[in-house]
């Protein structure tokens, strides 16, 4: 079975952590995918640029200027430097954005209501399993060569969309019937949020619904779980979440049907 | 016969001229690959950033933040840019950089003699026809895929390098034994170098030496020249100079052996 890795940003942006992460990826037996994001490494771009990232809702409003970061940021800096490791590491990698092959066509996210007010993201695009290309990404892998995405797509109209890099992870696993492996900084869901050691091993839909009633999974973890086990319920295999520097190990949550 | 199209920089950075080149460039009959300069648009996003571009001899000198923002530029807004735009003309294009399935391996460049001063380039690469993954190459196209290929290449050791995009353009011409076209703002190699209509329709190496010996030939025309004459004479097909504008038409210098 084909695992899909997402790794965020905070690893992007730890050359360090991406080194570690990359070896250990490129040792990663079987065909695989590899989702980022680069949040943090644009923060750090916009900021050199004197632009102050806007977030509305925990999320990135993406205006022109923005766009032009994330595009440069994501696409090139990012995703060529994982690129570069990975073939260091033996493991033949192919940085793509949405555009590349069509890998990814998204469509542009309407103006969403929040606090009863209409915000525009601005090129910000949503994609689902039916956005991706999964013959050309089959194709990839056949030929042994190991897709490294990042959160730029495009429309198909000649414009580029930022997206989210867990809902690109989530819907290339439904698409590819994959296994999803996401990284981050934790070592799993944690019972304290401010202890490593507090790992919960198993979760299920319904444990799930019990924890963030309790305010236990809160914030930047509920879109993660959401589209975990929506992905689960759609087709993709289980759903792991984890540090990045386990991939490698059994460490981590795993999320149940 | 595969068709290997070269645009500068100065097209790149015009957006009217760049959607205007795509329409045309998807336009072009027959299997073809895209390399892309950007220059000038990471000049801008160097100044932005308050960096000041140094050349030497005409040559980028790439230190670490340099090089990070022609990675970003390169790779991410003008490669991408140009992708998406080539998917809107229904062209399917794949952007790559030279880490993406390895498909160009350069060597960095040591220190060269400058006026008997060794100056060190920095994160620069040389390429040849065989830092070109040729078979990688003719997969993509064989499966009606477009590669566009930027300037940033690796080294096989995890580093990116910067990398001239003229040589890029004749070292896979080489490899493909494909025929050439530079594309830039002007109508061909020219008489006067002020007057776009005094184009020259034919040079042979010979007229070439006389040109250069002359001065009518001098300046970034020099290695352009160069590269084109020792591409053919390694296995390319035909060169044409020409302008980005007149990509479909027979407007243009064309060397001759």
């Amino acid at each position: 079975m084909i695992k899909v890795v997402k790794i965020g940003g905070n690893v992007v942006d730890d050359q360090q952590a991406l080194e570690s992460f990359c070896k250990d990826f490129a040792a990663l037996e079987g065909p695989k995918v590899l989702v980022h994001g680069g949040g943090a490494v644009a923060n750090h771009i916009q900021k050199a640029l004197g632009q102050e990232p806007i977030k509305i809702a925990g999320r990135r409003v993406t205006d022109a200027e923005t766009l032009k970061v994330v595009t440069m940021v994501y696409s090139g800096l990012c995703n060529k430097s994982i690129a570069a490791l990975l073939q260091k590491d033996g493991c033949n990698a192919i940085g793509l954005s949405g555009c590349d092959g069509n890998v990814i066509c998204a469509k542009k996210r309407a103006p969403l209501m929040i606090d009863g007010e209409p915000v525009d993201f601005g090129f910000v695009g949503d994609v689902t399993e039916s956005s991706v290309n999964a013959d050309f990404l089959k194709s990839l892998i056949a030929q042994g060569i190991t897709p490294v995405l990042c959160a730029i797509n495009h429309d198909g109209e000649g414009n580029l969309l930022n997206t989210n890099a867990d809902t690109i992870a989530s819907s290339v696993a439904i698409a590819l019937g994959a296994e999803l492996i996401y990284c981050f900084e934790k070592d799993g869901v944690l019972m304290d949020k401010d202890d490593n050691s507090s790992i919960i091993p198993t979760i299920t839909y319904d444990s799930y619904i019990e924890l963030k009633a309790k305010g236990i999974i809160a914030d930047g973890m509920i879109p993660k779980l959401d589209n975990a086990f929506k992905a689960m319920s759609k087709g993709a295999g289980n759903v792991t979440i984890k540090n990045a520097s386990n991939l490698l190990n059994e460490t981590g949550t795993t999320l149940c049907r």
